[in-house]
C-alpha cells in the first residue's frame, strides 16, 4: 500500500513506517486525513518537535490526493496479472542491502521472476544510453566475466550500456536483475521488452518499487538509481556523459559506502567524460577489467553465498516459521495482528513469539514485535 | 670532463664532485689511478667509513678504463663541431630543477640550440613509441595547448608520443626541449633528424648529459628518463604499455615530488594500460585536457618567468661577473684555481670574491668558494 501511496524515496513516509509499522502508519494517515491527527500515537507524544510536525503535515497534504485511489485489492490483482510478487521487508527474500538506505529504503519491491536473484551478490554495471560500441563491448565483457565469477549483474534495463550489461550476463549464462523506474508490467523502453522477458525466463528478475501500472516518471528514474546502487555490492560506470544518471547511481553507491568503479575511455569521447570525472573527483576507482572489478568488490562476506542464506525460519516448528514470516523488520505488529496475518490462533502466536525471542529472531517493541536484523542476532 | 668519464647517474661520482668540486675530484681520481690514493683529501680524513672507501675503490676501477680516453680538448672540438654548448652547474643557464636529483644530478648538459629554453617552465609529455593515432592526437593537442599557455614541452625525441608532443609544440608556435640518451650530435632515431633540426631552429633545444659522439645505450635511455622528469615542472604520460620507459619517467617525477598525470584511453588498447596502471597505483592523476594538465602544474612560482631570471652577474663589474661564472655551485674552488679559470690575477679574484660575498652570491667552503643556490641568496 505504501509503495502505491507515496513516491519513491519519500523519507517522511519511511520514518513514519519505521516508527509505527506499515499498517499502523497507514491507519494514522487515514485518521489524519479524516480530520483527527493523533500526534501521541507517533510515540513522541505531544512534544513532537514543531519542524517534525510541519514536515508530517506537508506530507499528509502530499498523500491526501492519492489516498482515495490506492486500492489494496486492485494492486493485488495488478500484481497477479503481471506475474509479480510483492516482497516486503519482513519477507525472507527481502534484500537486506536495501536497509542501508535508511528512511529512503523502499517499502516493498515488486518482483517479476526469481526473488532469490535479487538477493544474489552482484555488481551494478550502469552507463549511458548514448553509448559507443566501445562502451557496449566493455559492458558485455565485464558482465560475462562477473557472472563467470559467480556474481549477478544489476542494471536499469535502458538502451546502451544497461542493455549491454544485461545481455553480457545472459550470454555468460548468469542471472541479471533489471531495476525499472515504472511498474514491472511496463517494459521500458519498449524496445527492450524481449530482453526483459529473457531476464525473467533465465532465473533473473525485473523489479520496481512502484506498483504495476505506474509510469516511469523523471523523478522515479532518479530514485530508481538509488535502488540499483543499494541492490549491488559495488557499482561500476562503464560510459557516462559529464552529467548523467549513471553518475548519480555512482554517487548513491558512494554515499552507501559501497565501492564504485569507472571504466576509462578515450578523452576524445564525450561518452567517457563522466567516468573520468568520477575518477578525478575520487568518487570512483579506475577499473579496466573483470579482475579489477572483483578487487573492488573484495572477498564477499562468508555469510553471503550465491543463494540466499538459510531463511531465519529454518529448523523452527511450522507455526513459528509461519509467524516469523509476518513479523516486520521495520516497525512492529501486535500478537493479534500477527495471528490474523499468519492464520493462527492468538495462543499459538504467543507461544511462537516466545520461542522466536529465545532464538534471538524477534524482539519486543512496545506492545508489538519486530524481527531482528541479521547482524543483531545471536549465534545458533 | 666528468660527463665523459662516468655513466649518467653515477652517484659515487656525484658525491665526490659535490665534496671536492669537479676539478679537484678529477685530480684526485688521476692521482689515485696513478697509485697514490689520498683519502685525507676527501675531507673525511683517515676515518672515512670502510663501506665508503670500498665504494670509491670500486668506482675507481670503473673509471680507470675510460680515463685515458677522456680528452678535454677533443670534447671541446666535438662540442664545437656539433654546435653544442656545455652548460655546467655554475652557469647562469643551468636549470636549477636538475639539482633536485641530488647525487644523481648530471655534471653538465650539452645543449644544441637555445639554453634558455631548457630553463623555461614546462611539462614533460612522454609516452609509447608504439602509439596509436588516438594517443598521437592527444599528445599534439596537449602540447599545442601547453605552449599556448606559455609553457614549454619536454620529451625524449622518440617516435610515437614523444615526436607528437614535440610536433604539437612546434605547431603551436612554442619551444620544445628534446632530451637525448646519446650525444646531441647523433639524431636518434635517425628518422626524427629533421624534427630535431626544427626544434633547434625554432628556439628550442636538444640536450644530453653525455658528450657529443656518445651512443644511446640502453642504460642511458633509462637514465635519460630521470632528466626528462627533472627538467619539467610536471610529467604527463599520454600512452604507455604496462611496462614502459614512459612509466619509469613518471616514477622519476613522483620521486622528485613533481606532479604526474596520465591520459586514459580505451581499456581495450594495450597502449593505454600503463597509464591506467599509474592512475590505479596512485602515481598519476587522471588528466583529460590541457586545463587539467595546467591544474596539475599549479600556479607557477612568481620567481620563474618564461625567460630566465636575471643572471646572478647582472650589475656586477666585469671581473666579478667573470669570476662568478667559475665559482661552482657544487663543491668549492680556491682563489688560485678561480684566477686560473677566469683568467684574472689572484688579487682581482680576491677583490671580486669579497664583493660577491657581500652580494650574497658566494660563500666560503673551507679554503675555497662556492656559489650560493638562488634560494639562499639575499635580496638585491
Amino acid at each position: 500500500m505504501w509503495s502505491a501511496l507515496v513516491e519513491p524515496g519519500d523519507e517522511v513516509a519511511g520514518a513514519l513506517v519505521a516508527a509505527c509499522g506499515a499498517a499502523a502508519a497507514l491507519d494514522w494517515v487515514d485518521r489524519s486525513l479524516a480530520g483527527s491527527t493523533d500526534w501521541d500515537l507517533l510515540g513522541a507524544g505531544s512534544d513532537l518537535a514543531p519542524p517534525a510536525r510541519a514536515r508530517l503535515t506537508r506530507a499528509l497534504d502530499r498523500w491526501a490526493a492519492r489516498r482515495p485511489r490506492v486500492d489494496a485489492a486492485a494492486l493485488a490483482r495488478a500484481g497477479a496479472r503481471s506475474g509479480a510478487h510483492l516482497v516486503v521487508p519482513a519477507d525472507p527474500h527481502w534484500p537486506a542491502r536495501l536497509d542501508d538506505l535508511g528512511a529512503a529504503a523502499p517499502f516493498a519491491l515488486w518482483v517479476r521472476g526469481e526473488p532469490r536473484a535479487v538477493r544474489t551478490p552482484g555488481v551494478a554495471l550502469v552507463g549511458a544510453r548514448a553509448s559507443t560500441s566501445y562502451g557496449e563491448r566493455v559492458a558485455v565483457d565485464l558482465a560475462a566475466g562477473l557472472v563467470a565469477a559467480g556474481l549477478g549483474v544489476v542494471s536499469g534495463g535502458a538502451y546502451g550500456i544497461d542493455a549491454a550489461a544485461h545481455r553480457g550476463a545472459l550470454a555468460g549464462g548468469g542471472r541479471t536483475v533489471v531495476v525499472l523506474a515504472g511498474g514491472v508490467d511496463r517494459a521500458y523502453p519498449a524496445g527492450n521488452a524481449r530482453l526483459l522477458e529473457e531476464v525473467v525466463r533465465t532465473g533473473g528478475a525485473v523489479v520496481s518499487e512502484v506498483p504495476p501500472g505506474a509510469a516511469p516518471t523523471r523523478s522515479r528514474f532518479l530514485q530508481r538509481n538509488r535502488l540499483i546502487a543499494a541492490l549491488a555490492d559495488a557499482t561500476v560506470v562503464v560510459e557516462a556523459a559529464w552529467r548523467s544518471g549513471a553518475a548519480s547511481t555512482a554517487h548513491h553507491a558512494a554515499r552507501l559506502l559501497r565501492p564504485v568503479g569507472a571504466v576509462p575511455g578515450p578523452v576524445t569521447s564525450a561518452a567517457s567524460a563522466g567516468c573520468h570525472r568520477l575518477v578525478r573527483d575520487g568518487v570512483a576507482v579506475l577499473v579496466t577489467d573483470v579482475a579489477e572489478v572483483l578487487d573492488l568488490v573484495g572477498p564477499l562476506d562468508a555469510g553471503r553465498g550465491e543463494e540466499p542464506a538459510p531463511a531465519p525460519g529454518d529448523g523452527l516448528d511450522p507455526v513459528a516459521a509461519r509467524v516469523l514470516e509476518h513479523v516486520p523488520r521495520r516497525g512492529a505488529l501486535e500478537p493479534g495482528e500477527l495471528a490474523a496475518r499468519a492464520g493462527t490462533s492468538l495462543a499459538e502466536v504467543r507461544g511462537a513469539l516466545g520461542a522466536l525471542e529465545l532464538e534471538g529472531l524477534v524482539r519486543r517493541v512496545g506492545a508489538g514485535w519486530a524481527a531482528r536484523p541479521r547482524g543483531e542476532r545471536g549465534e545458533g
